[in-house]
């Protein structure tokens, strides 16, 4: 498993994966799921990938081959919107199932799917989801973050804090407390966690950074929030007792 | 889509599910999942179901019918321990799904899973987690609680904050800020939420409670809740900006 998480903000765009990968519980590595093609001045662009490894590294490798290449639709460094970056991923998966999926699928699921997010000059920064079905969706307002992978357990804290108004330091923040939930909870989700702060304009990588298992903020950050929320949580005064008439009506 | 959830602590035991019932996003109902089988003074056990509705509530009628009827093994009045209470419910789902199973595939699934929890005097009490596959598992020490249906986004504040030493009063606490973290991620999943609280020994039902949406308690919970996790985020740090070494180092 994967988790992947895009947010979209007015003032930049955040990207970032974790690293396990496993075929079963037998066979873990850790790998870079977060890809960055860039031409500094005119384009930043950023994929992270979920799913089946062999496709979405094929996926990566393709789409690094063909930059500057001029291969119309499948150029990163040439698409000239967000829009057509998204599409040229998705054509590439769909060149890598047409080529390896007959073959893989008596062994498993060949398909992937990628979150591609950026800027490139002319339009503003973008973020688009691509399904295992090859079409996609854009980041909006009002749906300011995608995830693929195991989108549930970091979810919560999104719903909750995440606002129009965060600044992409608190984005980060936030990012990282998703993280932690979703690897606490499921074994196939690891650091390092790989995370792109991009701000809007700047059309170059500024911020990238990986955050390992024993990285200082994050171990921090994580006991900070644990002692927190655990105290925050104590403080919360149990249920009063229900009174016995309801207890009557109710204990069927 | 439901949520479930058992809670088996040293000195009790908790059981809940939320109330809502789709078929398809147009056809919402509001339903108990809650069941209660209570021979005061000699047991009491509980049921939370999900699933297919038709399959669950023809297991919980028939579970009913046949109390003190002596059906061996399907009678909940006669078992004599609870390992064989969750065998029944098990028997019992059985014989649903082989009368109605192939008429309802061809429009859907029909399998249901169950919560069963609850003591017998003679032993103390247990909680156990039958699958649509109609085997079981029980609760142990080691794994406190046990969840069907939508269970990820509730999951990560139990794994957090439940420990061996937890009040029943805080237990249920934490349930309602499980079932508030499902809610507000999954339309599917909704007030009101039905809970036992069961105190060991006691083979009598003394708590039980329905929280409806407007709930006192569970408003200030959640606004309380909500409230303390906003400010406890906002008081964390957001991360250093990374040094330019390690940004030019892992921008490809």
């Amino acid at each position: 498993m994967t988790y992947c998480l895009g947010i979209l903000l007015p003032s930049g765009l955040l990207m970032a994966s974790d690293s396990r990968s496993n075929a079963g519980v037998d066979q873990i590595a850790s790998v870079r799921k977060l890809a960055l093609f860039a031409v500094p001045g005119d384009r930043v662009i950023a994929l992270c990938s979920a799913g089946n490894l062999a496709t979405t590294q094929a996926v990566v490798s393709l789409l690094r081959q063909n930059m500057g290449s001029g291969i119309v639709g499948r150029d990163l460094a040439g698409v000239p919107t967000m829009f057509d970056a998204a599409q040229g991923v998705a054509s590439v998966l769909r060149d890598v199932l047409a080529r390896d999926g007959d073959y893989v699928r008596p062994y498993g699921d060949p398909t992937g799917t990628f979150l591609v997010g950026g800027q490139i000059s002319g339009e503003t920064h973008r973020l688009f989801e691509i399904y295992a079905a090859t079409n996609f969706v854009e980041a909006t307002p009002r749906k300011r973050f995608l995830q693929t992978g195991e989108t549930k357990y970091g979810k919560p804290i999104l719903d909750r804090a995440l606002r129009e108004d965060t600044t992409m330091g608190d984005a980060a923040k936030l990012a990282l407390l998703s993280f932690d939930a979703t690897i606490r909870s499921n074994l196939s989700v690891a650091p390092p966690i790989d995370m792109l702060c991009y701000e809007t304009g700047s059309l170059a990588v500024t911020h990238v950074r990986k955050y390992s298992e024993r990285d200082a903020y994050l171990t921090e950050l994580r006991q900070r929030y644990s002692h927190g929320l655990l105290e925050l949580v104590d403080g919360l005064p149990p249920p009063p007792e229900p009174p016995p008439d309801e207890v009557a009506r109710t204990a069927e």
